[in-house]
This record gives structure tokens, sequence and C-alpha cells, in this order.
């Protein structure tokens, strides 16, 4: 595993929020991170759909790795703000978040993410975020 | 128990997501609403810090239902987007978002919330939002 | 010229600010649409740059016409909202934006738009634009 | 006159774009700005009313202003992002928006800022905007 991607997927072990949405790495790319996580009734809103917190929460967080995935002299990122568009109603059985980087800069990290209901191997499109990231050289302490 | 707030926490009452976070409905006004959860190592992220996702959730919902408390004929709402800028690590014994109604249309909603980090009695604003809320006159099918 | 093509270009006409700011409609397709304006330094911000709500208002028509090119029923588009990052200074011979859809709903549309700086013939991604659009049977009286 | 309103007010005279759509500046508090203009047809969208992208500008440069007026080592700001709601069109004889700080850090800052619509004495709640904004310890070269 590479350099990148271990720095990657350690930090993504220490979020436990992530567990306890059932989310899991996908896949660490240079400037690319993939999140999924399962259906289950735990995550529903009101009307047995996913809660947008819950699809939000896993496009941040693939966000935040695709920035960390090509900073190379950082140790951390933390989420400076992001804006997310609610496309179509989550219903499927997973839900997967694909993030990017868009412009990496020495502190701040401009990132996109669609996130997508896959259903029956089909995927539709249900979210879209477009956040600022900032490269932190440590843990905050 | 006036119409308004029985309306909005019924459904608060069938977001399974707002339980699996601890998040409980703290008041409903009439275009005001607070939800608050307690702190736990379930919620955090790489640092120890509760995940951007969970404050965003409950300001989320504070919106939603903030928009709900004061939309006569809706049923329900949905979230068409919103944004969310992160103010301070998410530190603390509880957290709390309280949303306000900024303009209620016929159809849209914009609201406004902010999280509050409360340690020993003390509260500390960590993130705010700007949301469009849509009305819905029924549960979608 | 087709008819999506010809309502966006005669509303685009009616827009006074357009030509205030220099800028003109570079193509219209099926759900996008480009804009563009020179260099002038009527636009500039206080070091020279061209300011950011310049290049704010040139992304945003152009979401709102490629939102305007694919809604076959609507006779206009508003802007609900839009969230801009900015990636690097306005400095170029000449300035475009690039607005495409990204999901067309019956009311609502959610389009994207690139900003861009041309210099010696070379492109420089500078801003981009998330957007929400609304769908209007007829103009505003 | 202090410091910070001299900083404040220096910078935005050199602000070529904020006198192409007529802006002046209204006041300068510590954390607060105000800037206006009076309505224009040279400022307008398809409809009569004035361009988003108008009373964007207004909003981003009193978001600017407002962080750098509290930003005692910084010689200047630029935006990193900013994301507005509209909410009524507008339409009136003048348009001002308030920014005030939200949250000054050492590097960013949170604004926000409403903009009104002026007609016969009355204001109008027409925009409002939630932005982060960048200390620069110099101008850029």
């Amino acid at each position: 595993m590479e350099a990148h991607e271990k720095k990657v997927r350690d930090n993504f072990g220490r979020q436990h929020f992530m567990s306890t949405i059932g989310a899991e790495m996908v896949s660490v790319g240079r400037g690319s991170v993939e999140i999924r996580f399962p259906f289950s009734p735990k995550l529903t809103q009101q009307n047995g759909f996913v809660h947008a917190g819950a699809i939000t929460s896993i496009m941040d967080s693939a966000c935040g790795y695709a920035a960390l995935s090509v900073a190379a002299k950082a140790a951390d990122v933390l989420s400076v703000e992001f804006k997310v568009n609610l496309l179509a109603p989550a219903t499927g059985e997973s839900f997967i978040a694909r993030a990017s980087v868009k412009r990496a800069g020495k502190r701040l990290a401009v990132c996109t993410a669609d996130a997508f209901a896959i259903r029956a191997g089909k995927e539709k499109l249900i979210a879209t975020m477009l956040a600022t990231m900032m490269n932190m050289e440590s843990k905050l302490k």
C-alpha cells in the first residue's frame, strides 16, 4: 500500500462515527476517495429514506480524505465548510460517496463529491457537495 | 401541545437516525426548533471531536422542523440544500442546534441554524448553517 | 436557431447588467451555456484582479440559462441560491463561465459552473459554483 | 477616523467595480460594514430586477471589509467562498448590504450579510450570504 493510501486509511480507521453508520472506505486514489455504507433502518428520516446527515457525513469524510491524499506535508485535514444539494430521495441497498480534489492549495483544498444510491446494481445520483478543507500540520491537541 | 408542535414532534419521532445519534428535540416554537445530543465516543472523527456530519445532522433536522412549524398546509418538508461552516472543534459534554426560519415562502423556506458545544454549562459556537427547505403537501410515496 | 437557444438568447438580451460588465453569450447547448467577458479596469477589486462579484454574475447567469435551456415549459428561471468557491486570482485577458445542469426537476434545477481566466490562449480555473435555479411559468409581474 | 475604518475605506476606494455599480460605503464598525447602491437600469436582469450578481457583489465586499476591520495584522482579505440565498426580487430605489463577522480566526473569518431593498423608506430583506474570508498579510503580487 502506498504512503498516501496508508495515511488516509489509518486516519479513517480512527473515525468512530464512520463505523457507527456502517461506512467503509472503498478506494483511495491520489486526489479521490470513495466511501460507502449499506442501508440500515437506523439511518432513516421520517419517510424511511436515509437521512441527509448520514449521506453528508460520508461525502464530508470522502472530501477530507481526497484532500489528505494529495497533501504531502499535512498530517490531517479539517473541514472548513461544505454545501450539499439533495437531488433525489436516498433509497437503495447501499450508498456511495465519490470525492475528488478540484484544487489543492498549500493550506486549503476545494473538493467535490457526488453521492449515489445503488439499487439492483444500478446507481442513481442523490446528492452533490462542494467543500473547502484545511490542511493541518499535525493533529489538533 | 399546540398543533404545530405536535406535527413537528410526531415527525421527529419517526427519524430513526436522530435516535441513533442520541438526539432529542429540546423545544419547538413557531419558526424555531432546538435539537441536542450528548457527547458519545460513537460520534467522533479522527481527533476525538464529534464528526461534522453528526453536527450537520441535527442542524439539518432543526432547520427542516423550523420550516415545518410555520408551514400550515405542509405535511412534511425535505431539505433542498444546505451549507455549513465549521467554526470550532466539536468538543463538549453535549451539543445543541438552534434553527430559525429566515424567510418562509409558499414552497421554499430559508432557514439558519447555529450549533453550540456545551461544557461546564457554558456554550461555544461551533458551526453555522444556511439552508433551503421545501414544503411537501404529503409524505413522498 | 433552435427554440431553446432562441429562448435563452432573447432572455439574455434583456439582462442589462450583462452588457454593463461587457458579457456576451458564447454558446447555448441543451443543458449547457457559456458566457464570457473581456478584462476591463472597470471590473477590478483592490488588487487589480476582477471582482468576485463580476465572475459570480456570469456564473449565475450561465447556470440560470443552462436550466432554462432544458425547461421546456418554463418561460423563465430565477436563482434560488448559489455557492461559489474562488480558486485563483481573476487575472487574464478574458473570463469565461461554463455552466451545465446537474439535475433538472420539474420546479428546481441544480447546476454547476466553472469559471476560467484566459491568458495567451491558455485557460486557468479560477472559480466554481453550485447553484439551485427555479423554473417560472412566466415572467414575474 | 480610526485606523480600522481608514484601512477599510482606503481599500474600498481601490475597488473600481464598486464605483462601476454605483456602490458606496455607508458605515464601518469593528466587525460590521454597510455598502449600498441606488437602483440603476444598468444593473438589471431580464425582469427589470437588479441582477443577483450585483447584490452579491456588495454583500461579498461588505463581508470582506467586515473581516478586514477586525484583522489587526492583515493588510487585506480575499474571499475564499460564499453562499447566497435570494429571498425576494430586488426591486427598490436603493439596496444595502449589511455584513458582520460571525467568527474571526487567525487566518479565516466567517461572515454573514443580509441585503435589503429600500422603497419609500421601508426595508425589505432580499438576500442573505454566509461567507469565508482569508486574511492576507499583504497585497498579493
